[in-house]
């Protein structure tokens, strides 16, 4: 690890950690939860309201930003940072996911994915070294190995053809980073050269794929390590046994990124089980469906029963939405279509999201987080109050 | 004028008038420009980013929330203040104008307007008087009298009837307005009883009727007086012309209000003929289309030739979104559908009229107006620039 790229764990308490990661263009403190900015922007929101709520880093998604408005656009913009406003550090996803679950027509070979844009239908190929490219250009922090993600459920060998794959994957990623971090592909623009790279682990819900998995990415020796394949489709059970089977074998010094999870319970329970780093869609894109997070579950603000109800979203949390905004105002926005409806549900989701992180770290470095994670299970129902 | 309702003309440039005008809720600068939140928000952003473009005072629709929430649920949440979260001075209009734009099988008749929602069909009545009983349920700062708004061209016969029903209309208005204010509805919940009631002047583009609609609608002696019925399909020069004349008629030592108007240049001129206070959707809609406003004119951010453009839309601008993205950017977000265009491009548009309403009120003060007027006339060109 060099400068550009540093984690310490600072407190532990069981298996989970609570950490200081520091990036080109900041330090964040883990567990952290990564908002999704697709496109460059977090749906509904601006910087300085992600600021408001707490955010420390956030996603982009690297097949969106390809395609529109393009990584070589963004590179001579100066980058991310400087296109989006954004100054904190970012994380780049490898675009694998996007590419099977959102192209039309993608075609998966050795060497890479040929697919064509859900905009427009031009022609595009994904390979494990244009991907390295594509994030050298868009200048984020942590940029993510090319990975090939199955859906679920897969057979073994379907399990096992992927996580191999993936395996040649991220050497052909890992030496195409090293070769551009050592000045050797001099017409790759990079506007913040100084970036970090992670591996992802798959092998589906098969333990013993899990293990090769993490052998073999590991022995490339990435910046850090995320487990991917996970939050699908497959019971919730399984995932969190996966994570437990799988954190632990991650090297202790580097920050574990559970990738695309999950509900606020399974950031809770991921936590307990050794993991870093989450980012998900689901408070954002939940808020726009009209689902606010709470202490006690999710409730769906759409409810005739809160029509008349004065009472904030959550009336213990301290976001700018209930500082403010009634449940019976937020309802009458929602059914009235007001796209500040969508922008208000998600600032009071992320900042639940990130509220929660924050007393997760608090309960880490106190040693309380096996009593925390208890009193917020109880109280926390996964099931959505109607 | 009681002490829910005071204006003093602090300073004076040629008919320009430089006001303070306080209401229960605040006081405001004029000449001022009033955002419109048609539903109790203004579209795409929210209180505390009103505060940030500096909005002193908002317009409601009465129609809007009569029909969505309702005035009763509205009332029972403690008035609109209560129910948007904004603490600052509201006016609501009275409902005429949308009623005959909006709503669907609407008939005039002396008594007021039957017509059903354009929402879900169901049947309603608007009068003089459940209007002023509405916006007291609302609980606005400023209430406007019911009035009759034709549409144009129109023939004489036609401006002269309206603008006499409009008379007959105010005299229930103040009538119903006074009992209210006297005490003398008690079933009439009022969240903020503190109101004021301003009357509006029509004649279309008559000049010898609004010389009589003001003589009639003065001897009501309202709070205040607006002019309705332009900004409605008429040219410009027509317009200018109509406040030329009608503005001096009305009372020096009350605020004069130009509904519904109108261009950056639009309130230039109209603040040079006497006029106090504005309100229009432009900024925000067309925000929302992709025009944004600058000192030399509107431009249109989805345009090729911003694709790359690191400026921000304009310059010399100091709102939220010019300080921190580029038109490129802007454009990106817009092309993708990102829902946060329209919050940027509203901030900026927000922030370029009343910014224009500050430098206009400093002009006043400093006897410059002149030449503030003809310095920004010269500057900004009405056409967009594609």
């Amino acid at each position: 690890m060099s400068v550009r790229f540093r984690f310490d764990v600072t407190a532990r308490d069981g298996l989970a950690r609570r950490g200081r990661l520091v990036l080109p263009h900041g330090t964040i403190d883990t567990p952290a939860f990564m908002p999704v900015g697709t496109r460059g922007a977090v749906k509904g929101v601006t910087v300085e309201q992600l600021h408001d709520v707490g955010a420390e880093i956030l996603l982009a998604n690297t097949y969106h930003l390809h395609l529109r408005p393009g990584d070589h656009l963004i590179a001579r913009a100066g980058g991310l940072h400087r296109f989006t406003g954004w100054q904190l550090p970012i994380l780049t996803d490898s675009g694998g996911y996007q590419v099977f679950s959102l192209a039309a027509r993608a075609k998966v070979g050795e060497d890479g994915v040929v697919f064509r844009s859900h905009i427009d239908g031009s022609p595009h190929t994904l390979t494990p070294e244009s991907v390295v490219d594509i994030q050298a250009r868009l200048g984020s922090d942590i940029t993510m190995a090319f990975d090939q993600c199955p859906s679920w459920p897969v057979t073994r060998d379907e399990a096992a053809a992927a996580m191999e794959r993936t395996l040649r994957w991220g050497r052909r990623s890992r030496d195409r980073f090293l070769e551009l971090a050592a000045g050797r592909a001099p017409d790759v623009l990079r506007p913040s050269p100084e970036q970090a790279q992670f591996g992802i682990v798959q092998g589906g819900t098969y333990i013993e794929l899990r293990d090769l998995s993490v052998q073999g990415t590991v022995g490339l020796d990435f910046d850090a390590y995320a487990i991917g394949g996970l939050s699908v489709g497959e019971p919730v059970e399984t995932m969190y046994d996966i994570v437990a089977h799988t954190a632990p074998l991650l090297p202790d010094d580097r920050p574990r990124y559970l990738m695309g999870t999950g509900m606020p319970d399974d950031l809770v329970e991921s936590v307990a089980r050794g993991i870093d780093l989450f980012d998900c869609v689901l408070p954002t894109r939940n808020a726009r469906n009209g689902q606010l997070f709470t202490r006690k579950g999710p409730i769906n603000i759409k409810n005739a029963r809160f029509a008349e109800d004065q009472d904030p979203p959550d009336p213990d949390c301290g976001c700018p939405t209930c500082r403010r905004c009634s449940r019976a105002y937020l309802r009458h926005l929602f059914l009235s279509g007001e796209m500040t409806a969508a922008t208000l549900n998600t600032l009071h989701n992320l900042y639940f999201y990130l509220d929660t992180m924050r007393r997760v770290r608090k309960a880490i470095e106190f040693g309380t987080f096996d009593s925390f994670k208890r009193e917020f299970l109880e109280t926390y129902s996964r099931r959505q109050t109607l």
